[in-house]
């Protein structure tokens, strides 16, 4: 069963996170482990890691392997001994103390920070040019609306400035995430790991330098059934997602014929009018935003793990928490094409003001250039703060 | 972009719901509207319908094409009119009277219909179980539950039943649905058919020829925008999953260690416990269960359509849509597999009765007794009837 | 904890789904349930019956209980006995055979019906003033959108011929809905009811009687932990919300200043802006529509049960179920007052139309002025169809 | 309409969030509004601030004007303003520069940061409470469980430890919240504002006391339809009920009868069985934890909001915000309840891990041993850290 992306307008933006993706994380999680453990233990087991190759494994008995244990890894790990084996290589040391769940929350973890490191960029390119636009529209005047209806005078900049909050707050949310690596064995104690070295607190030292090899965070504990850390992570993807879904409908919107205070560039074909330009980005992104609440929910409602280690409710989470960042990930590549075609058309806006009667009368437009500078300055210099810190995650 | 079933447990029960399968059921309405038309023009099109091969079409292509369009259509038609270029045959009657939705609507329609169709049968194949099951232990006496308390006696008959009764009610669910053709043109007004045929009517009548060759419900409109067969479709397959959700839970918890009342067959392995043998088909089922409400919610709000297609909403309807048809496939499917190999303890769940006191001496055994006669037989009925009436859908 | 309705612009269209009707609806049941075993027993319980008195209970004793018991049904029994014994009435039969899931998923049920009754008149009435519209617009042209885009001629009934189609879909949905009674004691059993008759089967009898009296289905089983017929309701109730959402959605939009193809009647104001009119009854179709589907899922989640009765999962469908019937209910009242109140300005259409370029060229406007009048006409014979039947539920 | 609590197992633990709460908290706003204009425009306003009066509001007309508007601020200020005017005090200077959507937003998160300020109380209270446990039991040995299974040998200290870390992670996410105030008038420009000052920067100044007076977050812009904000508060709350919801769901199955390692004080009664004492305050956690995924999902559907200020997206968010942070804060309540009557049963842990076979001879118990007095260690160290920090929110 292979989807291949033909329902999936953003699938070609969402780089990183198919199921090949996921698979090189989790050999990388056991290659990582095995340096850790080389550490640990003062053994040469670099060959080893080195020796594993995602790419070699056979998918279909992966797949059965799935199907048959209801998790990828208890397939994997003996795959990846044959590899060593055939390599001859010692192959005790692979998966040392380590349960399937430490290598698939991990590689998940793995995923989700580069799909939201790249969707980061993303923002950052499109804050850059929103920061543009609001910066050189400062002063072009257009109605707002409040509950679709004309409402007073703001300016175009202040319009690109709010847009531009939502990607800063969009690239706070993703920096304040902590991409925990999981590693407890068997039931989250450890005991594996320091029996196997022999040496109480092995299972911390380990952990420690596997999130370190991995660049991801130390929690200094097990978290299976423990799931804050992979809800804050599927609530920082919708935030971003949403944030952008509303960029997207004000844009959509906006460059609808009957307004044109916006034009997009480019734009996708129809198969029954051939003189029609769609949207395209503002659909992929709008989509993704209409998607990923249900996810973010399947997420949440995971929670109640259940035992040490859980029995179904982690299982429900793969999908969705994959899917959510990469709609972060999509959503994120085509809001920065989308800005970056994206012109204001104050012409148009002023035309419309100026049919908008007593609502475009508001307010004293001295008072309002006054606004628009102090909102404009204000959300560029917010963004440079937010997107100047070191990157992260 | 690629997944292959890494991440899905039930993925290799959910035969036919994957791109290929959507994609063929394109193909399949493209070759069906030919065939349509070819009735209602009285021209000899069968040829044309014979030469389109979803097989041969590249799938590369058609994912640039999503993504440069928002959705598969508009790259398919001219790659499967290249094929009837390729053969010598005329296509200009190719995707005539016919939009993008018409086609994915449709298409996706006829998977969720297959899929639930197959559904059904493990469905059923439960459900015969299940009445075995019932009947067999329709005086074996256990502790029955309520607010995770011994509440009173009953039977494991009755338990049987209960399930069972979940059952029918699945397949009531997917019986009622009408699985409807979609045919509307451009904006549902049908009037490119009505102008390609010169005869005021043509899209009525292609409409219901199309419907019938597919096997669909003829629904006299267009619904584009009007999608509550959408959410119908959705929550018949989110009430199958919740239903044997339940029976997963309480399969689950009663083959526990400590409990016993139920066995489990079978079992898959665990990476770091080699002694292990976990309950797969009761942890696919839940985390069906689990993920299938979030998806339900994704089709719900979509419904806010705008205009008269969507931009975005409708987008956002397919992959949830898909994935609950899959999930419902799924998750039947290891249902059926899990109550197959499922064995009641008589003696074990008599030994807990005789330890629960004043819960476990209500109420009379007499009384009891012939309740659940009744509960069997009645369930068992209900269960003849529906399983009985002329396959649905 | 009182609310009183200060966040629910619904709140007063939602008559009959507040915390005293519920109470009524359970002390409806109580009542039902003596009469019924007035029957069975051949004993005289009418004054009973006739002695309870929802009016007179004692709310915050009621609060207490179920913050004390997680359920209000088990400090309402003692209280509606008391009423018995002060007017000098036997009070041993009252709940007799009944557990507290029966009372209150029976009075729920009941809140639903009423309130799902009193929707489909709202759809009814706003069904009929849309096909007035549909049959008076028929041939009043307009450009239909697509992905946010002109797309090609329509006409004004087409539009509300597609609303229509929404309604009268909301009506099967209702009507497809069996609202059946729940009896089944503590365990589901119904052993207890047929001990306190000394006659098998009478929990079926009482049963049957107590859905006649209350005007119910009868379902032949307990369903305390089968939830499908509980989500059956909340998913008819969201897809009535879903579609009137889109009708409001589409009449916001059409009605915004640029646009002005439908005008809207009243309006509410606004603390900041006193010129401002806002479409109030549309913001409260599409608030419900939004929050909807959320409750939807949560429905669909409780499904997972749990033993013969639940630990937890029934409570949580209590307020999601009981909110989605109010929506539905709010969502229909203000639907259709917005629907009353609508007018649609055939010339501002026209002028837009007459802008739209290559869009509205197509298609040939003999061959629309056909597909419209078909259109329009079965729009309405379905809506007089569903609507014709004997009132349902 | 009046809902008093009959549906809601934690309405009596949920302090502080009903409608009078919410009323009071709008009154607040404009009171300290009233103030910050005072230091802004050097007038003596504090008279007129202390003679508003929440409880003497008529709020049955607040009620016909949240039906009559869509939102309650716009009948509320011409109340308060006759409020004034009964005193003989202006009332020119209430509400100024201010918009309805300032007051109920500042409103909603006052009631949050209060409702959540309570809620990390009761984490406080539980987490103290589960550390003594973890302590005190950190050599008790027991099976842990995964995949529904006897995995191996853990101790309970471990557990309560586990436990104890979903109350550390949840402390943390409501300190990780910022609870910024709303104000930026009819479209968030604020030039209203500072018209009505006479002096650019006005709403800068005005916003900033306005947020010191209530004690919340300037975040130096308007947010009305950047909703960031909202669904950090969300989604805290989300995962707060959560990481409760597992614990509850964990207690719930381990005192079972069959089970016994947990023991629970007290139990709601039932209407059926005098003899049972159910769980109630597990259920009730349970409960919110089924509940509030979807109340998330709402608010995260919410973020598309449109145009300045958004038709009908704000207003769904109200009810499900609201309910969020009312379940965040009876299910700590209950929590803190259920914990604090608690307790673990040691011998009956020692008796089923006797039984367990080989899952329980797994691991060496030295090393467990040592495991298990660092987890602990640490999980206690954890939550005293953040427990100490200076209380926050």
């Amino acid at each position: 069963m292979t989807d291949w992306g033909l329902l999936d307008p953003g699938g070609a933006d969402a780089v990183g996170t198919d199921d090949d993706a996921v698979l090189a994380a989790m050999v990388e999680v056991e290659r990582a482990l095995l340096r850790a453990w080389g550490s640990e233990l003062a053994e040469a087991l670099d060959a080893q890691a080195d020796a594993l190759d995602a790419a070699a494994l056979d998918r279909a008995a992966l797949v059965a392997g799935v199907s048959r244990d209801a998790v990828p890894v208890v397939a994997l790990v003996p795959s990846l001994r044959a590899q060593l084996d055939a390599a001859g290589l010692a192959s005790d040391r692979l998966h040392l103390g380590a349960t399937s769940q430490d290598v698939l929350d991990t590689a998940l973890v793995l995923v989700a920070r580069d799909a939201l490191r790249a969707t980061r960029a993303s923002l950052v390119e499109a804050g850059e040019r929103l920061a543009e636009l609001a910066d050189a529209e400062r002063q072009g005047l257009r109605i707002a609306r409040s509950v679709a209806r004309h409402a007073e005078t703001s300016t175009i900049g202040v319009l690109a400035a709010g847009w531009l909050d939502g990607v800063s707050s969009s690239i706070e949310a993703i920096a304040a995430l902590g991409f925990p690596v999981q590693f407890g064995g068997a039931v989250g104690t450890g005991s594996a790991a320091d029996a196997a070295s022999g040496r109480p607190g092995a299972v911390e030292a380990v952990r420690a330098e596997l999130a370190a090899r991995l660049g991801l965070g130390d929690p200094h504990r097990s978290w299976h059934a423990e799931r804050t850390p992979v809800l804050a992570i599927a609530a920082a993807s919708a935030s971003v997602v949403g944030a952008l879904g509303r960029i997207a409908g004000d844009a959509t919107f906006l460059s609808r014929e009957e307004l044109g205070e916006v034009r997009l560039a480019g734009g996708g074909g129809s198969s029954a009018m051939p003189h029609k330009r769609n949207p395209v980005d503002a659909v992929a992104v709008t989509a993704a935003a209409v998607e990923a609440p249900g996810l973010l929910q399947v997420v949440a409602s995971a929670m109640i793990s259940g035992d040490e280690r859980s029995s179904g409710r982690w299982h429900a989470e793969w999908v969705p928490l994959r899917r959510l960042v990469r709609l972060a990930r999509s959503a994120s590549v085509a809001a920065a094409r989308l800005i970056r075609g994206l012109e204001f058309d104050g012409d148009r806006a002023g035309r419309i003001l100026a049919g908008s009667g007593p609502a475009g009368e508001r307010p004293d437009r001295r008072v309002l250039a006054a606004s628009s500078d102090r909102i404009v300055d204000r959300a560029v210099a917010r963004f440079s703060a937010v997107s100047e810190e070191s990157p992260r995650p």
